[in-house]
């Protein structure tokens, strides 16, 4: 047990190791941002956040892995600046309705921080034609966000307020996606009255009842 | 007339300028699917076609107008392909479902077809990243042809077949945007089945009727 202790790193060094890790994710968002992802190297990481290639290399293997934890800790932070505190998940306040529309008009808000957009665009336009890079950010970063509107999809159907066929991982994409096609392709301006149209156009449907 | 008449092309040089149009847009078109818009000049373009760079620029004035036109010829001939001598527009049965899916259906192969797909992809992540060729490409390309689901969705209005206070252009982004996001970003696979499923939850909703 002592010497498992004296491995541990003192006080200093665990602030010195946040404080470098937090340059380098920001490094990597800046430099994604402005060079875009093929000509961001671990190597411009590194002197942009100004520490050596080594620490890079010591906790991550690739430029994959950097942007990708550092593109989760910006989510993350975003999350617990909307709602403080909380687990990441949709609220159920039994009203589904209104839930999805207090949780789209958030990310709307996100979509409009320039912090997360530049990056975010970055990233997104290399998953376009780089299908590796595509899926693996997919898998990693939006469809555990997508999930939680399965969730949600599949509380509201065991409440009768979903009709019980229903496939909740396609119906969340009555919403997720024209959003996303509107943000990502500018086909269309973004508002709250925008993502509170689609959520009424999901439940309701287009034909007249 | 007689002065007119001398200023028309001779067959033979008509034929070749329609040869070399078609060597230029095919080489736009893979040049653009290898190497990305940044990297595809207009000198590529006019060395792979095997003609000058001035035939180029005689009649097109930047790359960006070559791929624009050479992706409209595209679109055309998978529309004339996909219904020979029509014109291009969304059929109107009276059955507003059918017409849709049979549409989507279409669309689903056109995604699936490589030659189509590498430029696209190249066109749509330049898009994300550069406002401007996103916003042209998206108004010359891509509103036009939702145009005609704003067309055939105003029809069915007026036959009952959609609530009035429907807006057709938000409502066409409950089967296009899911689509073209599973087709852009990889989040899901797309089939008949898939495309049949948006068009009966955007019209008849998720909530029981």
């Amino acid at each position: 047990m002592a010497t498992q202790k004296s491995k541990q790193p003192a006080p200093d060094a665990t602030r010195r190791s946040e404080k470098s890790r937090r340059a380098i994710y920001d490094a990597a968002l800046d430099l994604v941002a402005e060079v875009g992802y093929p000509r961001t190297t671990v190597e411009g990481i590194a002197a942009r956040a100004g520490v050596g290639k080594q620490t890079i290399y010591r906790w991550w293997s690739s430029k994959a892995e950097v942007l990708l934890e550092a593109f989760l800790d910006l989510s993350e932070q975003a999350a617990q600046q909307a709602a403080p505190g909380q687990a990441y998940a949709i609220p159920d306040t039994g009203d589904l309705a209104a839930d999805l529309k207090a949780v789209l008009r958030m990310t709307v808000d996100q979509l409009k921080d320039p912090r997360f957009e530049a990056p975010s665009r970055a990233l997104a336009a290399e998953g376009v034609v780089n299908e590796q890079v595509g899926r693996v950010f997919v898998a990693k970063l939006l469809e555990p966000s997508l999930q939680l509107y399965v969730d949600r999809v599949r509380a509201a159907q065991e409440a009768g307020q979903v009709r019980p066929e229903v496939d909740p991982r396609i119906a969340l994409e009555l919403w997720v996606s024209p959003l996303a096609q509107r943000w990502l392709q500018y086909t269309g301006p973004i508002s709250y009255d925008y993502t509170d149209t689609l959520v009424d156009y999901a439940l309701h449907g287009l034909a007249p009842r």
